[in-house]
C-alpha cells in the first residue's frame, strides 16, 4: 500500500488553506490516505512543530510521510525539503528548525531540496504565488512521492545533514535527590508542562512514585512556585485541584494540575527561560 | 468490510496525542477506516461524552466501533472496558460514567474489561506510562478488535451490566398543558440548550406549532427567564434575535435564539440544577 | 473510483453534529470518502461560504462533490439545491447566496432543487425535525449521489440558474499608478486581509515587487490606516512586524502584518463598507 500523508500546520481550519492542500493530494493520486496530524501548531512556532513531529511519529507505520507546514519564511530562500529518518520515515517540510528533535533524538539520515522545476504545480494559475508552499509545494512534492511518481532521489539534489537549521537544545542535570531541567514544552489543552527530564533519570536520581518532593519553578531566574508536591504515575493520583510531578507519555517528568490547569494556574511557559528544580 | 473506529475526546487537536493515537490504530491495520467524531468534549466531562455517543451513534453503520476517550481517571483503578449495544454496535471507553445514556435509552448487552496483559501497546517504550489509555490501551485494543485480531471474547472478562458507572437522569413531568424538565445538554456552536422533554409528548400536552406558550427558566430554583415565546419546528420561524422554543435534531424540546445564541445571551446552562416550565 | 464529499460548515466539531451527517454518509455507502474541508465557516455567514468554495474548489479531482451547510434558514421555504460548475464539480447547499462566487466567476450550468419525498433520510425517527438539514437531506442526497444511487436528474426538478440567491460583488477601480477595491474576505487565523484586486491588475496599473506604495484604509468612508508599505512576493520579504502589501495565494492583493495581524492590530474588517486605494 502506498504510504500514508501526515499533516501538521500552523493554518488551522478558519479558512480554505487546508481544504486547497488536500484537493492538490488527491488530484496527484485518487488513491492517497490524507490524515490530520493537527493544524493547530501556534502559528510560526517550529519548535513546537519539531517536537510535535517527534511526539508523534514513531507510533505510525514505517514509511509513512509527514508533511509539516510551519512556514513563517515561505517565499523566502529557507530550504524547503523532504528528510529521511533513521527509523524510516519521511518529512516534508522547510528546513527552518522544525527538524530539530528528529535529527537529535532520532537521526535524519538523508535531506533533500526540494526541485520546484519539477515538483511544483502547474497548470492552476498559481505559478506567481510565493505565500502557499503548502498547496503549491509540499502537498503536490508529498503527493508525487508517496504515489510513487518519484522516489526520494526525485525530491530534488541532496545536502549534508550537517547543514540541517537546528534549534539549541538543552540537557537536564541529574544529581543525587536533585535534578534540574526546563520545560521543554505544555500540552495546551490539559494544561500539563513538560519537561526535558526523562522519568528514568529521575528515578535514578532516588525519587519514587508516593514521594513529595519539592519543585521550583523560575522564570529568568526569578522564582514563580516553591512547594512539596505529589510525584506519582498519573495525575489521577492527587486529589482534585493539586498539583502533582507525573511520568508523562513520552517517559519525561511533567508537572499537571488534577483536572486544573498547571499553566494557566500559576502561568507557567516553556522555553529555555524556564527552569525547574525538584530536591528531596 | 472491517467496521469504522469513530473517535470522541476531549483532547483537542492543539498537541499530538490524537495523531499518536491515529497512529496506533494504523500499525495495528493499515486498512483501518477512522473518523473523527469530534475531540471537542469539554475537559473531564463523562455526561457530555455519554450524551454525544447516544446522539450520534445511531446514524452510523451497524457495528461501528466508537472510541471514546473521556478519562480523568487515567491510570487509576477505574474500569477500562469494551461495551456492547442493545442496536449493534461497540463502545471502547473507561467505565466512568460515558455509558450513561446508552445503557438507560438504547440498552448494553454486554461488557467486558480490557486484559492489559494482552491488548496493550507494547513495544514502544511506553509500557511504564499510566497516562496515555487513549493510545496506549484503547486505541490498541479497539484496532486489534476491529482489525479481527481478537473477537469481543478477546477483549477481556465480561462483567456484569449492572456494575456500569451511571449519571443520574432526570424525567420530565408532563400535564396537561403544562410540562417540567431540565436543560440536559446545549449546542455549545450555536448557543442552543436542549430540554429532557420529548417533542411527542410535548405535543400531547396540548401545545401546537405557531402557540406562544410561557416559558420560564430556573437555576437552583430562582427564575432567571420568563417570557412567552414562539414554539415552532426550527429557529428560522423566529425573527432574528428572537427567543424560540422549537423541536430539535433528537425530537426534543430546545431553546435557540434566531440567529443568536440563549446559552450566552441569558447564561444558561444544563444540567440538574437548570430546570424550566413551559406552560399555556 | 465514486467521487469524495468535502464538507463545509458552520457547525465546529463542538458537539454531535458532524459526527451524525458522516455516519448518515456510511449508511447510505460504506466505500465513500469523506474530507473536512472546514467545519469552522462563521456562523450563518453564507458569503464565507461562498468565498471558501471558490478558494479551494479547483484544486480538486473533477467531479467531486462539496457539501456546504451553512443554513440559517433551515426548515423554513428557502431551496435546497445540487448545482453543476462549468468547471466539472458539484454542490450540495443551500440557495442561500452559497454559491455568489461559483456562479459569478467559474459558472453554474445547471441546479436541481432536491425532492425531500425521496432524497431525505427516513426509518431513523427525525422525519419530522426541520432544523438539520446537514443530516436529513444533504448528506443523505449527496451519499445518494456519490455512490451512484441517483444520477444527476435524480435529484429533484431542474430550475433556471438565474434563480439562484446571489450577494453583490463589487468589482475593483484599477488606474494608472492607482487601485481602489474592497476588502472581499480574510484570513481569520494568520490575520491577513484579501481584496478584491487582481494582481495581474495591480502590477498592469505600475506596481512592482519591491516597491512602497501608500495604502489607505477606509471604513464606511472613514481612514483608518493610511502609511507608505512593501509591496512584495510574499510578507516573508517584510520586517517582522511590518505591513506589507503582497500577492496572495489566489492572485489577489492583499495585506499582511509578518508574524503579526493585520486584522487585529488594526481592527479590519472585510465587506463593501471597507475600501482601500494603493498608489505611487
Amino acid at each position: 500500500m502506498k504510504p500514508i500523508l501526515v499533516y501538521q500546520t500552523d493554518f488551522t481550519y478558519a479558512e480554505g488553506a487546508v481544504c486547497a492542500m488536500y484537493g492538490v493530494v488527491k488530484s496527484v493520486d485518487r488513491e492517497l490516505e490524507i490524515i490530520d496530524g493537527t493544524h493547530e501548531i501556534p502559528k510560526f512556532d517550529t519548535w513546537s512543530a519539531s517536537y510535535r513531529l517527534y511526539q508523534s511519529m514513531s507510533f505510525w507505520p514505517k514509511g509513512t510521510i509527514f508533511v509539516s507546514v510551519v512556514d513563517p519564511g515561505v517565499g523566502t530562500p529557507r530550504k524547503a525539503c523532504v528528510a529521511q529518518t533513521a527509523d524510516g520515515y519521511f518529512v516534508v517540510t522547510p528546513d527552518n528548525g522544525s527538524l530539530t528533535h528528529l535529527k537529535a533524538w532520532v537521526g535524519i539520515t538523508a535531506i533533500r531540496e526540494i526541485d520546484e522545476e519539477v515538483n511544483r504545480l502547474k497548470g492552476k494559475g498559481t505559478e506567481d504565488v510565493k505565500v502557499f508552499h503548502g498547496r503549491d509545494l509540499f502537498s503536490y512534492c508529498a503527493a508525487k512521492f508517496a504515489s510513487g511518481l518519484i522516489n526520494f532521489e526525485g525530491v530534488g539534489p541532496e545536502y549534508p545533514v550537517e547543514e540541517i537549521v537546528m534549534h539549541p537544545l538543552h540537557e537536564p542535570e541529574i544529581g543525587e535527590g536533585i535534578v534540574h531541567g526546563i520545560f521543554e514544552i505544555n500540552d495546551p489543552n490539559f494544561g500539563n508542562d513538560w519537561t526535558n527530564i526523562p522519568t528514568r533519570d529521575f528515578l535514578s536520581a532516588g525519587f519514587a512514585y508516593g514521594d513529595t518532593p519539592l519543585l521550583t519553578v523560575q522564570h529568568h531566574g526569578e522564582e514563580v512556585f516553591s512547594r512539596r508536591v505529589l510525584f506519582h504515575q498519573s495525575f489521577g493520583y492527587a486529589q482534585k485541584g493539586d498539583v502533582v510531578i507525573y511520568n508523562n507519555e513520552l517517559m519525561r517528568i511533567s508537572i499537571a494540575v488534577n483536572q486544573g490547569s498547571f499553566t494557566e494556574e500559576y502561568q507557567i511557559g516553556y522555553g529555555p527561560e524556564w527552569t525547574l528544580t525538584i530536591s528531596k
